[in-house]
């Protein structure tokens, strides 16, 4: 058992053994943490036991084997039942510390805070990770490395319950914020469910768009509808859960589509240039007070684009000779172009290197084509 | 001069020396042919001749050498005077095919039809290509190598005309594609100037975000506001030249936003979930229509997450080693993690080599996250 845990006397419990709680597992397990899991799916369960995530609590219960109280419980189920799952959690293990990692915070706990039960055990967090894939399968005991988990003690939350959900985060390798529930709400309405909303109500604009023009596609309408290829199900639960600080948000969007579409509509009347100018800069404003790679301050990187064949090994060959040249990369992404055999990849790199990279990979016989 | 533009007789006339007009140049007189170029400001125009974009036209003008009719006159102006541009071309060199290259297509040959020209020789062009950065400067010769290039001819265009515009375009290393100008002006409405709208809408939002909640976003975000980024001054002519398509498509998305609006207004009235999961289904079937990498059908890859270190070389590594198991990578991003030293790389390969791809790695030493 690892230093940070050490203290807790009892298993860590488990309850949803999904994408994001057999991960929790996995990456408690590997600090030797003493792991029970739970599913409402027996499936679930017993595939998350398989692959490490903790033992099974229907095997524990069958064997008539007895668990002993858990001293923390990590509700990972869907966000739906999490309040509920939450509070009869706190009822049946009275010294256990009680966390849910939901992505949605108030009304968990409201919900809590009504119910007649201990809730300064009770601790919200929201670690801010996920894949494109579901299910104990695809658990990864890494899948926290790096990424934000934020803590959301309420008023009653005692310290020591504090404590252990951020000891379990850093565990896992997350970087842990404290927020409260409102700040946290209104936050990944801003940051997460605005812009997957904006996401999707473009995409879907494109349900009758012929082949031939989504042909013509190019990153930057690629880039803009990715997310919307989300789960729907889950989406539901989180929109619902979360309508109030959503629907605040989308009230300023809808404010701004109003005004472009007046403007629109009479292109040519007085100050129609002035109005669309205004609102592509409040974009430029808003895009550039996202902070840079590393969380650093939004810096200003110079891109190229450089031509590579579609074979295995050639991305490789150019960024090892970037590497040779001692340029450090500050961002890559590949672009796709529509029926060609060859690859763009656009590279990014510190301003005062970009003259000379490009110098330096002409000579080498690299095709730099913007 | 190459085969394809070998019966042109006489120059290349370039109007507009910016950064396409001057990358056309570069690129013409990589073939060997014969470029003039001209820009309303005499520094782009003497920048271009410098870069080996052409010759300056006013530079020939005041060495008295007389500058023989040009064959072809590409019209690289900013579209606010592309149309004026076009018709004065067509009326002082007579023998000319004179083609433009702006964003929209309709508003030019509208205009173009209505004076009082030979519009046989007329030919609306749109080269699907650009950089983040503009003028002469960032140039390059091969800026439109593998991107799509739209040909528009009117009912009245010469084929020879046509002729002429393709082969500038594929000599450029362009995709032809043919579109009617409707057609063309309504593809771009949606694969390019609804998204630039959505994402600045979006991005207008966090003007007055706190930092501490910005610090907290990750790749969905970044992806889905990175083209708010671009030039207010550039999109205020192409969403006034292109307005009537572009609110058609926003009365679409309106109507969705309204309806979302509501829902999110009573998040627990009867009926409020299914209509939430509707909104994200057609996001869903949207997105899935995109044809995938090289044009081909939409392909569902397999993606994985590999840490790496924030040091040169260490992603030239990573994809050399994935080179040298065979391994064709289909997709690659860097994702960029708030706070930390390290990087994480998330990669797309066909889902057959996911498994085995994920034990190789790992057996090598790298840690693949999720």
């Amino acid at each position: 058992m690892s230093v940070g845990l050490s203290a807790v006397e009892g298993p860590v419990l488990i309850i949803g053994a999904g994408l994001l709680g057999s991960s929790i597992g996995l990456g408690l397990r590997a600090q030797s943490v003493d792991v029970v899991v739970s599913d409402a799916s027996p499936t679930n369960e017993a595939v998350a036991e398989d692959i490490g995530a903790g033992r099974s609590l229907r095997a524990l219960e069958q064997s008539q084997e007895s668990l002993p109280d858990p001293a923390v419980v990590v509700v990972a189920s869907p966000p739906d039942v999490t309040a509920s799952i939450v509070i009869e959690s706190l009822r049946k293990y009275p010294h256990a510390t009680v966390m849910d990692i939901s992505s949605v915070k108030r009304s968990i706990v409201e919900d809590v805070l009504a119910a007649n039960v201990d809730a300064s055990r009770y601790v919200g967090t929201h670690p801010m990770a996920g894949r494109e894939k579901s299910g104990p399968v695809a658990a990864r005991g890494e899948l926290f490395t790096s990424m934000p988990w934020v803590i959301c003690a309420h008023e009653s939350t005692r310290p020591e319950a504090v404590k252990t959900a951020v000891t379990i985060a850093v565990e896992l390798g997350a970087t842990v914020t404290h927020l409260d529930v409102e700040e946290h709400d209104r936050t990944v309405a801003l940051i997460s469910h605005v812009p997957q909303v904006m996401s999707s109500l473009l995409a879907s604009r494109l349900q009758d768009t012929p082949l031939y023009a989504l042909g013509l596609a190019g990153q930057g309408l690629r880039d803009t509808v990715r997310i919307a290829g989300s789960d729907p199900g889950l989406w539901v639960q989180i929109l619902s859960a979360n309508a109030q600080p959503v629907v605040q948000t989308l009230y300023g969007v809808r404010e701004d589509l109003e005004r472009l579409i007046k403007t629109l509509e009479s292109p040519t009347a007085s100050g129609a240039r002035l109005d669309i100018a205004q609102l592509m800069s409040e974009g430029n404003n808003g895009v550039n007070r996202i902070p840079g790679k590393h969380g650093g301050a939004p810096a200003a990187f110079s891109q190229m684009t450089v031509l590579v064949d579609d074979t295995p090994g050639q991305i490789a060959q150019l960024l090892a000779e970037i590497g040779e040249l001692g340029v450090n990369l500050e961002d890559l992404r590949l672009e796709h172009s529509p029926g060609q055999p060859a690859g763009l990849v656009e590279i990014s790199v510190n301003p005062n290197e970009h003259e000379k990279l490009v110098e330096d990979l002409t000579e080498r016989g690299w095709k730099v084509v913007r």
